[in-house]
């Protein structure tokens, strides 16, 4: 998918909403272990209920690889199940040696058809670029993550002043271009959100951590929103765990759309 | 397992090379792909023939994750069919949020019956302390890797003169103990192997880079080893693709036979 597609669905839908399909086994609603793939299942009825409000979803590989080859199964159907015009992303957090990272690129990009990876930059170039040799295909760095470990290594200063993710992010710049690198930045970390627009005013950036993580939309967008938009907003445990019985998907869909409605409002 | 079972099988095998199963496709003798299931038929002769030249296996996950379904269930039966003393890594480069890193413990250690897995550190301690929940499992963390690209963000140094590899050792040093705790070195950085043994001098080392790579054996040991030898070096290309026709296994055996001799000198 090209950048001014992604730009054009968000103008359509008027929402930068991803709905996170970490789907797990434990937390959907019971009747759903009756049918033959429970997970694709509550995917399918998740996917029907919210593709109105949301223009990508993003697939926790980790929630599929825990059910051995059966969740690879519900990952493959899953995939072919969305909706073409929707940005697909697999979150894998993949990063190797080069001949290894053509080998996640191929499962990832050819094997599923997703649209982007996550990638962990700790290997750094050679790890990162066999993902940039496709067209039309994303890769996703990690800059500055929501979880509270973040604060381990990313915020480190360089004998510059410079934190390990400002360096990410503009050393990774010379791999790809703004058509095929985007960064994920935790929504809890909306006072670093400013210095890296400054860096990269044009790059999408991918925002988990809104929700259940504690991050608020509204400071996300003023510091993260740029003239496309420029922001992909992730929402996982909120919308697809809002009910946990037969009205599950109808209270998705509820909870995505006041989501997507509170987006519309702030790109007025 | 514990490490005074790796330890024994050290010593018993006078060896401590780990055999790298980057099984491609492409790369195994076509004769192979006759059978129904290629991959895991190289893999079973690979490991009929080196088993006794070796204390470990590594699995790269991108190379069987690129044949998608069919890819995972080489994967699983070759973790199977690997003997029970011999230590078997999921070369897997993980590492997400708590609840997601907690979903790949799950497959790596709970699905497949992986003794250990490659993790990123990128994102902090919540990111790897999920793996280090299970008893007699490990985590072998990317310290300082082989290749070029390790130079972007690894040799990173902060306002106080260390390294960010350096970092990476000494922070995580906390979460584990060497009873459940590794770490990736690429024996083609050896001249900073001295440094790391001053910061770890029990741990375990994990070392890719011995051959194609241009690591050097004699000098990963001079500088590397510990009291318990301390060392994991893995060997790949070298020895699964020895030759590539009907004498594949045979020349396999011979390689690995041969870097085991020259281990066996070293431990002298």
């Amino acid at each position: 998918m090209k950048k001014e597609d992604i730009i054009k669905q968000i103008n359509i839908k008027k929402t930068f909403l991803c709905v996170g399909l970490d789907t797990d086994i434990e937390k959907i609603p019971t009747f759903l272990l009756d049918y033959e793939d429970p997970i694709f299942e509550f995917n399918k009825r998740i996917i029907d209920a919210t593709q109105n409000y949301c223009i990508s979803y993003k697939l926790n590989l980790a929630f599929y690889e825990s059910q051995g080859i059966k969740g690879w199964e519900s990952l493959a159907k899953t995939v072919n199940y969305i909706p073409k015009d929707i940005f697909k992303i697999a979150d894998a957090k993949r990063g190797d040696i080069g001949n290894t990272s053509k080998m996640y690129a191929k499962a990832i990009f050819e094997h599923f058809s997703f649209d982007a990876i996550t990638v962990s930059p700790y290997m750094g170039s050679d790890s990162i670029s066999p993902f940039l040799e496709y067209s039309n295909k994303w890769v996703i760095i990690l800059g500055l993550t929501s979880n509270k470990g973040a604060d381990d290594f990313q915020l480190i200063k360089d004998n510059k002043g410079k934190h390990l993710f400002e360096n990410v992010i503009e050393t990774s710049q010379r791999w790809g271009t703004q058509e095929n690198i985007m960064y994920v930045v935790g929504a809890t970390k909306t006072e670093y959100l400013e210095k890296i627009r400054n860096i990269i005013p044009d790059n999408f950036l991918l925002i988990p951590g809104v929700g259940k993580q504690g991050g608020n939309l509204e400071d996300v967008f003023k510091y993260g929103a740029n003239k496309d938009c420029g922001l992909i907003v992730n929402s996982s445990r909120d919308i697809i765990y809002a009910s946990n019985d037969q009205t599950f998907a109808e209270e998705a869909k509820k909870k995505a759309k006041e989501i997507s409605s509170s987006m519309a409002l702030l790109m007025e």
